[in-house]
């Protein structure tokens, strides 16, 4: 039933509930948190990719005035390793540094000048070694070890990841592996086998704020403000590392300005905490760019990817060997890798398919979780190759999509949840949008489709959830979905608003603090809408419950037979109670508040691949016009439609917001960023010679259309939405550019140089 | 039954959960509280006792440099008025000041020192009034009016108070008559009836730590950092100050250096938030001990006490008359008049009494709640009294008293809990500790007993807290009770930790802060053990339920066949599971926890005198031995003996030091402190002027007896103490007094100038 009409407040564009204090700038992040004695931090790094760290002299930093603390490898004595998957980190490096920018010392000082100085007086020497900077030479037989033990494991997550044994003596710490059918029979039955092998560059994630911590450690504990996108995740981080309850811990967590999966797990937190355990006093340790570009990258990845069809279009057997480079340090690459690796079936019905994917260190900056964790890596590959298949085919690429797109109810895989969205209305609705079939008006001009798809949710969600109704009636939401931005207060308090029949200004959502806050496993995969939504909306009821329980005695009438309307209880007869009377009648004085209480928790499951049945399906469509200039190579990007399919939108404006800020994000991988090593060395750590997407960058001709049809798990049958608009972006323009001017690129970003070059090629060909 | 023996953290003197902290100097108060950006704030305070402020002018305060604010009485245009029972205050004085201290302006500013700068510059116009500064001037026929307005009325505590309308052109605001029996009728067949009239001084609370508050104003949001003891009734008054709903205001509860009653209510927070508001920056506004002192007393008192007996000593009625003189604004004064009428029979069968208890407006600092609530003023009258008669009946006070003393189960007034404790038990514990019908060692000694009682716990009470178990076993105590120094928070993790069978340290307290921690009305009347207990041992019952309901799947054995011990849930079959291991079975992950939530909430009856039957029965007997300086007039206290009925101590040391902290406090109005005014001016706003008592002035041998009969409503048979220590003291000195020399004196503090000239004036009678 679509009851989109009845609803009072979901659907509709309420004000942000963080817009006023954002945009008058006093809105706290924690960057603008300061505590009296606050000491200011900074980061030694190392300069060379591969070293071992020979002897540290700190003693002339210590005696510089102004100085409180420095932390070098000695201090990580009795200190716990740690790393979002595996433990392999440690709050600097003990023996060996493993990439340049790796951390080596810290010093907490009066200020960060102060602290800068006392970096410039440390001395350290060490032993450079030969490095590996790249896939193929971390894989090369007999390749210098970026790290010597022989295997690690550690859970991530909800899930279990190991190093096998077999990967002793190479630098590959995971591998994630699934198969149905048989591939081998598969592709001898094919009438066509198409192999084709696409790369994928190093980017940052580049929030607007960096990493950021505020740390004060007290005797035995630990309280932190900083800017991270799973609190409760990095008190158990933080409680490994020090070896302490996670009752001593409270992180409590301002506005974050971005995390785009760059904020989870832990990073340099813990280092914050031993600075301020070692100063005795609190440390505030903000990144810049150019360090946060050394804490944290999106794997760049190469997918070779095998794909055998019947003569008249059907996929029958897919096979693909992925290599995911995590950097020094492995960070959530395992977790990236299972996940690159599962979802590079797409969206297709594929009887058989082998994939491998593995994790591969090399002494680089490590890559962590980014929006789509892996997914973005495999949809450029899966749906150029498409494309490349449907021409040589010669079938039209949306014909070819149509006859292999999996139905709604059918299984990605047995054991996960069925697909809960028609594939094929999207694609049909994209491929209007853009005019598919009609021509170009221009020469040069080409335009081409993608459909894609990711488990939504991550994986294994743990979430809940409070609200509490004051004696006047006015709301408070306790949630632990972190608000990066993307409107998550906002939305979630409209889910409370609907449910509690109260004005959607009558709700406020308190502060972020693992003490009090009722626990969230993440903000991340898109998921808060739904899992988090679904906790509020749970807590919601049980609060309506109680009220509509006081009620019916007050107005003598069953529960059943009132509402919540317009911040009153309505009962038969006309009779009604606003909800501070009820309050008041209920604690007899002007006192008390009513709390409810919700929770989510995923479903874990043997049959299922990845442990846990999928939460709900992304899935998204995009649809691109470019023009290339021959000339120059430059792709401009004329015309791109995007379809989210959000279930039902809480918020419209906002879903629009995040596809439109989705697609401008992979606007950036599509076609400019790219992090460039020399020799190891980063030469494009900032913001001049790195190149973000800005608002030039967008066509003028850019529409998203969300694709309602309430067929979501979450709150009013919404879905979790986001990351899916940055699915399609690349394999669409570059599908376009093969429609416009015949050349296929495989390698990201698809720069004016390497178009120029293909566009060379082809004509000597 | 009585299962003392049994228990494993209740009764042992676990280390204060606050301890570390405090002693090492780390414990955060709100003065401790820097915010970026703040201003400092001060208080411009009337130079008279009444007048009227004709002309305000600030613009030079306002134009010096540094200065963010200044508020004068133009501001309170579009704010509430304010006060504990009635909307008496303004933020500043408005039309006229009523007090010498009266705040009539205030600057925040970059630092103190440009405030106090500021303030100089604010040039005030005032026509100075005639003033009433005592309750002889105030009640007099055709006296000077403090409040013009004819009456009042407000919701204090669950209760509403009301300015009989009759009070019109008077300075009486509100009056408390109670009666039962016939009192006119039994004073005509007493045989004989005695009249006293006592009276009590004007102190001051004397916290280590004067009120303080920071407050950050932002749009229509107000954040506070407050030293209170009522939080959340706090929020209630902003709310109606400054017109927004209670989720935009959120106040913070770093430890609070003493309450005793003055931390109660509303003092100078709005005037700290309408500054905040106006600089538009955080602002701190810390009072200096001559502030406090200007800010809020207790209430001196007058007490008419009117008793009469049978020959063979049994008392047949009492009439009370008293006045309770509140200063300039009501604050709590309506309540503090109701507590001390409805205190003023004391613990005796009484057939026929009849109070009547006003409140009067003065022209002097506001009078409001402290330790007790009235019952100070009333025990100091009654149990002098009750020696008086025994002496004239020639009836040894021990014996007089015992005749009357009401039993246990007996009732204090019909509707009103029955008497739950042995009352002649205790006196006779007491006696038997002073060595009573022992003679003095020396001349000039003698000794004194008193016995008193109060309806414990206020009146009327809201409350409710949550325990938290987190994934590692670890647990987080959510408490709205304030730390004042009393040891809630350890007494509270006491009882978690008993409930749960973890070890003590294994408990945590959340912050308090009003958006998160669970509602309770507030801190005060030695209630917490017993209400706020009440609600923590549910909430510890409700997670501990939950905990053997998840443990009873996994160790297949019913929830009552289990047990919390060790940290374990110990099942059938010597199976067990750890708590960790538990709660990794429940969120089949490293993730989640289990909340627990209880609640306390008094009853309302219309039997009942005051509304609300009496939570618990605080009662305490004290035992004096005294030796009087015949040329000097000074009393040496000897030994002092204080019994406490604690029902059960669940930190018996605490307890102690709880009953001895309010002997200390009780020796300071019996012996040395009195607020001295000359011409309506504060002559001693200091502790160098204003004597409270040091370490000298405890008695060699003091002891501290605590009976624990397991008679208290509380968890495991607990009752509030704190106050009840402070109840005996003046009249067991008193008692002491004549009984060593003779004098029988009616006004505190007996000084040794008034020992001495009682002492001549008895030499010549």
């Amino acid at each position: 039933m679509n009851k989109s009409n009845a609803y009072k407040v979901i659907g509709r564009p309420e004000p942000r509930s963080d817009g006023l204090e954002k945009v008058t700038g006093k809105a706290i992040y924690t960057v603008d948190v300061a505590l009296p004695g606050m000491a200011h931090a900074k980061i030694m790094r190392s300069p060379y990719p591969h070293a071992r760290i020979v002897r540290v002299d700190c003693r002339q930093a210590e005696r510089l005035p102004g100085v409180y603390a420095v932390i070098t490898k000695e201090d990580q004595r009795g200190l716990g390793m740690f790393g979002a998957a595996y433990k392999d980190q440690t709050i600097v490096a003990v023996d060996k540094a493993r990439y340049v920018g790796d951390p080596v010392a810290a010093v907490a000082a009066v200020d960060e000048a102060t602290a800068e100085e006392a970096l410039a007086l440390i001395d350290i020497d060490y032993e450079e070694l030969p490095a590996v900077s790249s896939l193929e030479e971390a894989l090369a037989p007999g390749a210098v070890l970026v790290h010597d033990f022989a295997s690690s494991g550690g859970e991530l997550m909800g899930q279990r990841y190991e190093t096998p044994k077999e990967f002793a003596g190479t630098n590959l710490c995971y591998r994630f592996s699934y198969a149905k059918g048989d591939v081998g029979e598969a592709f001898k039955k094919a009438d066509q086998v198409f192999e084709d092998t696409f790369t994928f560059p190093r980017v940052q994630h580049f929030s607007m704020e960096p990493h950021a911590t505020v740390a004060q450690v007290e005797e035995d504990r630990i309280t932190m403000w900083a800017g991270t996108q799973e609190p409760f995740t990095l008190r158990e981080h933080l409680a490994d590392i020090f070896k302490v309850p996670l009752n001593k811990i409270r992180i409590i967590v301002p506005y974050v300005g971005g995390g785009y999966g760059g904020k989870l797990a832990v990073k340099t937190e813990p280092l914050a905490a031993a600075l301020s355990w070692k100063a005795k006093r609190p440390v505030r340790l903000v990144h810049t760019v150019e360090e946060s570009f050394k804490t944290v990258t999106r794997h760049p990845a190469r997918v070779r990817i095998k794909t055998g069809v019947t003569r008249d279009g059907k996929l029958l057997a897919r096979e693909c060997l992925i290599h995911m480079e995590t950097g020094a340090y492995a960070d959530a690459g395992p977790r990236v890798t299972q996940k690159a690796g599962y979802r590079s079936l797409g969206p297709y019905r594929i009887p058989h398919t082998k994939t491998d994917a593995y994790t591969v260190y090399t002494n680089t900056v490590p890559a962590g979780a980014y929006r789509g964790f892996g997914t973005l890596q495999v949809t450029w590959a899966y749906e150029s190759q498409m494309d490349i298949i449907a021409g040589k085919l010669g079938l039209d690429p949306l014909e070819f999509r149509l006859k292999n797109l999996l139905k709604k109810g059918e299984l990605y895989t047995p054991g996960d949840t069925p697909v809960d969205c028609d594939l094929e209305e999207g694609l049909l609705r994209a491929a209007k949008a853009i005019g598919w079939g009609e021509r170009s008006e221009r020469n040069a001009r080409g335009k081409g489709l993608a459909c894609c798809m990711k488990d939504g949710g991550g994986t294994y969600k743990v979430s809940s959830a409070a609200v509490k109704m004051n004696s006047d009636g006015s709301v408070v939401l306790l949630t632990g979905t972190v608000e990066v931005g993307q409107g998550a207060r906002t939305a979630l308090s409209q889910i409370v608003a609907e449910e509690l029949g109260v004005p959607f200004d009558r709700v406020m959502v308190a502060q972020l603090d693992t003490d009090v806050t009722p626990y969230d496993v993440n903000t991340n995969a898109s998921s808060s809408t739904v899992v988090m939504g679904l906790s509020v909306q749970r807590a919601a009821r049980d609060l309506k419950r109680q009220l509509l329980r006081h009620a019916s005695k007050l107005l003598k009438a069953k529960p059943d037979q009132l509402r919540l309307e317009g911040g009153r209880v309505h009962g038969g007869n006309h009779s009604s109670l606003s909800l501070p009377e009820l309050m008041h009648k209920v604690f007899l004085s002007r006192a008390g508040e009513i709390v409810g209480r919700g929770a989510y928790q995923d479903i874990k499951s043997k049959k299922a691949a990845l442990g846990s049945p999928t939460t709900f399906w992304e899935i998204s469509w995009g649809a691109a016009e470019v023009e290339v200039d021959a000339d120059t190579g430059e792709i401009k990007l004329v015309k791109y439609v995007s379809l989210a399919d959000v279930g039902k939108a809480i918020h419209p404006v906002m879903c629009e917001g995040q596809d439109e800020g989705g697609v401008m994000n992979a606007i950036g991988h599509t076609l400019l960023e790219e992090m460039i090593y020399k020799d190891g060395q980063l030469l494009n750590p900032n913001l001049v010679d790195y190149r973000v997407p800005s608002f030039t960058h967008l066509p003028k001709d850019f529409e998203t259309i969300l694709v309602e049809n309430q067929n979501g798990p979450g709150p009013f049958g919404a879905k979790g939405t986001g990351e899916g608009g940055l699915l399609p972006v690349a394999s669409a323009i570059g599908n376009s550019v093969y429609n416009a001017v015949g050349v296929r690129l495989y390698d990201l970003p698809l720069t004016p140089e390497k178009v120029w070059r293909a566009l060379q090629a082809k004509k000597t060909a």
